[in-house]
């Protein structure tokens, strides 16, 4: 056996015993990224890639039906760019690399690496944009961006990361509102209907939004483990970036204009969302939108006459409607079954002489681990209502693990007890002043996740200070 | 009219005045790309983009037919990394961009944004490579990649530009040699009958070669003022990197081996090829294959009743065949006409009220505007045959032109000769000397494009020293 083999058959960290630990065993022994030498940044291996290529392709469809056109920004920004809008590059300029030299040769100005793209957009928007004619200008671009991160976890926090990035502009401050509220529905339907990750959706507060915006609103996922994750983000500018970067149009009165900008983000982030949802004990569990493999046929006696060829006719038949992978290795059975459960392929065929007889053969549900004898007539609807009741009941569980983990508070000692007892959001009215979300966070260890749309009422007053609130908040630990 | 619509409709530079600001004419009328305030970065605008994912696609689907999976591998080299293969440092260390500082500290080791990624490939190769069976390991990656080039042009060097580096490992040479003589068919095959681009298929001398490479093979086309473009190569670097790297695995007889190494890559570049292949005295002409638009339909008298509508039907049809543009904006159909054809769209639909009434439409050919009056009842089978033939035409325009300006000599005086009253390509004898490469580009301005795979005999000596030559090279002025 391969030194390869021996650290996959090696049980993994049990989730609930140390779920940090069982994280990285996962995103290792999943095969999804490796770490590289290059400090703080990670490599996406095939599996993993494979995974992040199905978000792309999905995401980018969605977004070129909405209009939304593709381009590509330089990958540098020199530092008086960066500058221009004086919130964004407080923001953004202590953690960013900076190119100072280019070959031997020592540069006039010193360029980071786009941490974000804002301000090279607004100085293409500012050379291209004429007339209200033009407006609006949908763009997005898919690249890597860098920032200098103190401590790195893949996927979660990494000094390279792999996203997109929306940029636009609109004619009127209406018009850009909708788009941000249009793209953070995306990305919400997105999670809950590819990812099967449900999502809160809501507006983070002055002190979490992004530098330079008027306003963020967010989708926050909940982990197994009761910690939030921020999934996906989506900012209204206003026209602070166009009167800082001098974009402007004539609009239709003949009047010079500054147009309304957007811009919004997911990243490779989501597919650590993906693994501390949906993951357990075995493993990935892939949700069948986005999984590199939705079936794997695992042939059972393979020696047995018959056996290769007919899980290979069936590879060939599940190839029509589903991503199939047939495992024609000569491991045992019983380790392909761990290997890719490892990966989190939804199903698993098995096929063997007996199964031959029978006309039948096995599926099993990576989530229940429950099988199933399909007769092999059947396999065209068996298998795509299968993966149906799986991507159904990883969502269910997932909604489940947050339901049980959300708590209403009217009182700080209430809330201390809350957190002191387990991990999950916590719910609150808010004054909206920044120092009582400085003390939830020195005093309980919580940040504030988000104000979310659906608004509700628990109390009269705040927490913190006893003021009269009548914001809703949900807190909790955030990745 | 607006700045822009009047920058448009000036004439571009005529192609046979001036060649080089023709092209940079079409870059930026086609709204291919626009400069940045990034000294020597480009940017890729929506209709740039576009042609470029096309491009992207269809590779794709040709890497992974052969085996091929994605991966993305950090996008800086530290130094020290870098300096691992000898060649390779000496090659690229003096035009690299290099990091020095992550937000206000200065790094420990300064780390270069990646010029090309072996060092990474090999470091990661050395990490998950164990046994003879993980072999071979065939990898790519889409990304950019930075260059401190000191003259930059659109798509022909710029300090950033995007591409995709494939790189595999193998267990035997001949295996290696087998990927990369059928990654640079697949290059070659992608030119021919996609892009419409014939090429030539050759190795470098040592002297052009990759930078650590054992051989370096090119596919060379020629543009329409003569000059040659490189427009891919693949390498094949024995066990130089292996050995450089200690990439190492336990091959079938149980001993320590190295693996054999190619890597190759094709870029944006190519665009550059399309335009200055193609592309006339009207702007762009595309390839059907990779053209954002295959058909533009432009309604004439759309304030006639019925007009709009049928157009809208019509567009709605052809988009289940072809990709399809409506263009309904305000603007005059004359200026829709030169509009789509500096963009290049292959096909141009009319139909006004008259044409209604005929119950046809009439259909025009970008490369040589020919119209066609076509009944509406034929649009299934008139359009994809008038895309072919398009594409067939300017492949042979592109053929006859290499054919027209490809010729022979036996002496330094017939190559000066030659070289002096028109660019091309002209074949020798070489005796492989570096000398005498030397002396073709310092006396005649010549570089060797590559020794084809095509050999023909010319004469039986080098016209540059007289010694005996039995290869034979293309020399010519490249970009």
């Amino acid at each position: 056996m391969s030194e390869q083999k021996k650290k996959l058959v090696e049980a993994i960290t049990p989730i609930n015993e140390d779920f940090t630990q069982w994280y990285t065993d996962v995103c290792l022994k999943a095969e999804l990224v490796d770490y590289s030498t290059v400090k703080g940044c990670m490599i996406l291996r095939p599996y993993g890639y494979a995974i992040w290529e199905n978000i792309t392709h999905i995401l980018d469809g969605m977004f070129k039906a909405t209009g939304h056109e593709n381009v590509a920004m330089p990958i540098f920004i020199p530092e008086s760019l960066l500058q221009k809008e004086k919130d964004h590059v407080e923001g953004f300029a202590p953690e960013v690399a900076w190119v100072t030299y280019g070959g031997t040769e020592k540069l006039e100005e010193r360029m980071c690496v786009r941490p974000t793209s804002e301000t090279l957009f607004c100085d293409h928007f500012a050379h291209v944009l004429h007339s209200w004619r033009d407006l609006p200008m949908k763009y997005n671009q898919w690249c890597s961006v860098v920032r200098w991160e103190k401590t790195t976890r893949p996927f979660l926090r990494s000094r390279e990361f792999w996203w997109q990035e929306g940029h636009t502009i609109h004619e009127t401050a209406e018009e850009a509102k909708q788009e941000t509220e249009q793209q953070l529905n995306t990305y919400a339907d997105f999670c809950e209907n590819y990812l099967m990750i449900p999502v809160v959706k809501g507006k983070k507060t002055d002190k979490e939004k992004f530098a330079g915006a008027e306003a963020t609103y967010t989708i926050e996922a909940m982990m197994h483990d009761g910690k939030a994750l921020q999934s996906g983000t989506s900012h209204y500018f206003g026209d602070g970036f166009s009167r800082a970067f001098n974009v402007q149009f004539t609009g239709r009165d003949n009047t010079l204009q500054y147009p309304h900008q957007t811009s919004w983000g997911v990243s490779t982030r989501l597919i650590g969302a993906i693994i501390m949802t949906h993951g357990d004990d075995e493993g990935l569990i892939l949700p069948p939108a986005i999984a590199p493999f939705q079936v794997v046929i695992v042939p059972v006696a393979a020696h047995k006459p018959g056996v290769t060829e007919k899980a290979e006719e069936l590879a060939a038949r599940v190839s029509k409607f589903a991503r199939v992978k047939l495992d024609n290795s000569d491991n045992s059975p019983g380790w392909k079954f761990s290997q890719w459960e490892m990966k989190g392929v939804p199903l698993r065929l098995e096929i063997g002489p007996k199964d031959i007889e029978k006309n039948q053969c096995v599926l099993v549900r990576r989530d229940t681990r429950e099988k199933y004898f399909v007769s092999l007539d059947d396999l065209e609807t068996e298998i795509p209502r299968l993966l149906n009741e799986l991507a159904q009941n990883i969502y269910n569980r997932a909604l489940e693990n947050r339901e049980n983990r959300t708590w209403s508070a009217t009182t700080m000692d209430e809330v201390k007890e809350l957190a002191e007892k387990n991990n999950g959001y916590i719910k609150t009215m808010w004054c909206g002043d920044l120092a009582c979300e400085e003390k939830m966070k020195e005093e309980v260890g919580l940040s504030s996740r988000c104000m979310p749309f659906e608004q509700e009422h628990i109390s009269d007053v705040c927490p913190c200070c006893g003021k009269p609130a009548n914001l809703m908040v949900y807190w909790g630990k955030a990745y």
